[in-house]
């Protein structure tokens, strides 16, 4: 019987956002694998922090160091040894968790390893809290209601398919809104839901920031993290 | 000082996936509210039941009945009997939960005592874990990834707005699928994207039903509780 592979969603960045599903995995895992810089520091196991320092027995850990460059192949022969190291610790029975920020199938890593065991491996996934949702908690206004549709676009829309989102759609979520603000900011203005407009940055973290009103929103490049949201008044 | 209203998510189903906020806030509430068929019957406390167990003093329950017809006035007016025996117990300095199935500010009944509370009382909202993210690990396909855009509608949606959803966007979620089951097949084999579709009902119950060829799927009426997922191979 091999191990099981979970990829674990562990929200936003509020460690009492976390499930107690993905709680209870953290502590019964025998390898914890994350993400993490060269320095050592690592988002998601910061989030899960607390689940961590209730772990008793000795588990091991296994950080997953990312080149920062965009060129694909270096990211890929990173995934592909630690999706080798992950395969060894479920050939030995191990229970193998991958910590993700917000939910594991949103925009993130996981599916990288995930793609690289599915079908050899059993494999789970528990869903955390996505930005989205904290996003509108944070905010408290509904992110849909009713007979109201929702679009999830990113900075790296072109203006074209930014426009159209705006134009059709009742609620707008623009995501990795970080180098693309002042874009983002002209095309709200084009669309005329400039003041329909709410940004945030570093959601449920001590560092949140919330703009609700755009004119008050610096003309300039921002950080990875933040997002704008868009809806009806 | 008035106490807080809290609206909180406890997730699709699955008792596990309350989070630790949701657990702790739900065990010190002085009230507990839920919406509540005739029969008694609330599928948010139903969901909570493992929070509720572990709380050991008294607490007040408060279930919101909201009557089947489908005309707002009848329901108006239970929200405003809810949300003023809620507003008593705020002055009371009570803290007061309102259970949420998924998530409190993605298609729900939360914001009809929110929008009648806040400005008055501190409200605070706990997001939940929503149909959306839940269907994708039930399905441990991703949801978007990279440069992907998603955009949720439901089946109450005309066929223009759904046939421009799946002509548009990468991943294509429609909920609220039940009584509009035959017309989105349809719909899904005018836009060339059949193979494409996923259909989920019940996510995270004992009555979970996955079904990954649409062909497979009865060409008739389903339960409201039901979802298509649509994503690029």
């Amino acid at each position: 019987m091999t191990g099981c592979f979970y990829g674990v969603g562990v929200g936003p960045g509020d460690p009492e956002l976390l499930t107690l599903k993905a709680v209870r995995l953290i502590q019964n895992a025998d390898l914890l694998c994350y993400l993490s810089n060269e320095a050592g520091h690592s988002q998601a196991k910061e989030i899960a922090r607390f689940a961590l320092d209730e772990t008793k027995r000795s588990q091991q850990r296994l950080p997953i160091v990312i080149p920062m460059s965009r060129q694909r192949d270096a990211a890929n022969a990173v995934y592909d040894a630690a999706s080798a190291l992950i395969a060894k610790a479920l050939d030995a029975a191990q229970s193998v968790v991958f910590l993700c920020e917000g939910d594991p199938l949103f925009f993130g890593s996981f599916n990288y390893l995930l793609e690289r065991l599915q079908g050899r491996y059993r494999c789970q996934v528990v869903a955390g809290i996505s930005s989205l949702h904290a996003a509108a908690a944070a905010l408290q206004r509904p992110l849909t209601q009713q007979e109201q549709s929702l679009v999830v676009v990113s900075g790296r829309h072109s203006d074209a398919e930014l426009l159209q989102a705006l134009a059709t759609h009742d609620s707008v979520v623009i995501l990795k809104a970080g180098q693309a603000r002042s874009r983002i900011l002209a095309l709200l203005k084009r669309s005329g839901r400039f003041d329909q407009g709410l940004y945030l940055e570093q959601i449920g973290r001590p560092e949140q920031r919330i703009v609700g009103d755009l004119a008050e929103l610096e003309n300039k490049a921002g950080p990875y993290f933040s997002l704008f949201v868009v809806l009806k008044k």
